[in-house]
């Protein structure tokens, strides 16, 4: 474990998801939807699952197996930010259960390299399933993910997480980063 | 943590490495340097270092990042069937540093889906610092992810690790197979 390079404390762990907590795969699923079904959706029209749970669009989730689908996602908003201030106090291991795509294995570790260069490639882990992860804290929008975490979870709010109410939450970066002021007190 | 089907007993968990334990990357490397080279060589003649580590030979490691390096490698001897004998007893998380060469991460998934099925994609790990992976056993080749572990580690005997007597030793599939006989009592 790192130490913390100004109290000497070891530095504790966050395991950080990448699509829907800093890879916004929002849009285009909607324009997925629009363009395959005829009829623009809003994001309030899935609440409480995931798009491609809707009457229709069950053929929207072969999209992730599609070579450059993780390519060109953009940014959740102010998560740069927050990671880069997170680092000043947190080990952050980028986390994504990605191996069902073996398409998106690639795009995933150039999208890293693009948007936050600053998170070191020994600090991504691409599996299937996270139990097999070693953290203190985990980031994620997933309920299975945080169910099997043995550290603290926090729930980045995605639309199909809404109903949830066994977790902390964040709403969005902000909260995120409001969350860790208050962990280290 | 999965049941063992026979007693119920939680089944303890396996992290196991790929290159040098199940994909043999040995007779390529061999087959680079005497390309390159000029001259054939052995295994004996880089025992207790890396083959890029001789003489006029570091470049080889420059080849681990082209497309099709680690496509189409052998299996190591024994392997499937030791590792399908131990899934009987064991949860088996295949768990490779291969987040350096972003071109080997679909070769990597390939080649498990080719030569192990029988490992589900839930169940493999591409990371850079194996210090995130929880698991109660490692057989690994390189010593400094032994080292970080806290479970049990064995050691599979590469020309890098012979001098090495800090952990316990397989330097066959044979002798994996024997070393999970007497864990198993």
């Amino acid at each position: 474990m790192e130490k913390n390079s100004t109290n000497n404390k070891p530095r504790k762990r966050i395991a950080l998801d990448m699509d829907e907590v800093i890879a916004d795969v929002t849009p285009k699923f909607l324009a997925y939807y629009e363009k395959d079904l005829g009829a623009p959706i809003s994001k309030k029209d899935f609440s409480g699952k995931k798009i491609y749970q809707l009457p229709g669009a069950a053929h929207i989730r072969d999209y992730l197996h599609e070579p450059g689908f993780f390519a060109d996602l953009p940014v959740m908003e102010n998560s740069r930010e927050v990671v880069q201030w997170l680092l000043g106090h947190y080990d952050i291991f980028v986390v994504s259960a990605a191996m069902e795509f073996r398409n998106s294995l690639a795009d995933k570790r150039d999208w890293m390299q693009k948007h936050f260069p600053f998170i070191h490639w020994k600090n991504i882990v691409f599996c299937g399933d996270k139990s097999i992860v070693q953290a203190d804290y985990m980031i994620d929008d997933h309920v299975k993910n945080l169910e099997k975490f043995n550290g603290k979870g926090l729930l980045y709010t995605a639309s199909h997480n809404i109903a949830e109410t066994r977790f902390a939450r964040a709403n969005n970066w902000l909260e995120v980063r409001a969350f860790f002021e208050k962990e280290m007190g």
